[in-house]
């Protein structure tokens, strides 16, 4: 394990710039949507049917999973296979693009776990200073 | 560089549930927010002040810029000490936790953005598909 103090060098500048930046932005903000990163998790073990998603991550509607899957397919890092079942089976998986970026996600969704005890105590030494609650 | 079909193991069932699922997706929502993640990129290299922050970044308002680094020092990523010049100066550095968190970020960034061609591409051909523009 890298000591936390040990420099990270800089991403390279241009990736900071202009169209750049913006494409790099997008692809984060996927990240940022937690729902989007849960049905990664879930599918890194295989092929899921929408009703199993559905029942895996509880609390989310009919009406989510959909948009969240359109999105996801349509930045390539899931396919949607329909087979001509009576009635028809619609399986969701990750494209080798999604397996891909499941590594980074899944190594950030690490550190964020194991750090939570951490940022809730700076928070709340942060609302405590600040006054709110 | 691992081959991008060899399995990855998934999060622990924990990790998804409950009051430590939206304790990850908290921070993960930071890093969904594209100011947060250029600025612990521009901290990387060592302590700024909010004018060079801002000028660095190009394109945030005063009031955005204020927030975002005040969402990070309340998450214990970043803190901010006022030198007693006149005027007064305001630094603001990563913290260690802030520095461990800007590995993962960064990893992920570089995924992001050596994969926009691709990402772009699957976009394009989603909305050709779906008569979208």
């Amino acid at each position: 394990m890298r000591p936390e103090n040990t420099p990270v060098p800089a991403l390279q500048p241009h990736a900071h710039e202009g169209a750049d930046c913006r494409a790099v932005a997008s692809v984060l903000s996927r990240v940022g949507d937690k729902w989007s990163v849960l049905v990664i998790m879930l599918l890194i073990d295989g092929p899921r049917r929408f009703n199993e998603l559905k029942r895996m991550i509880g609390g989310i509607s009919q009406r989510m999973l959909t948009l969240t899957l359109r999105g996801l397919e349509r930045d390539g890092l899931v396919t949607r296979t329909i087979f001509p079942t009576i009635p028809p089976r619609v399986d969701y998986e990750l494209t080798d693009l999604g397996r891909g970026l499941a590594q980074p996600v899944r190594a950030l969704g690490q550190w964020a776990f194991e750090h939570i005890p951490e940022i809730e105590r700076a928070r709340s030494g942060f609302d405590a200073r600040n006054g709110e609650d």
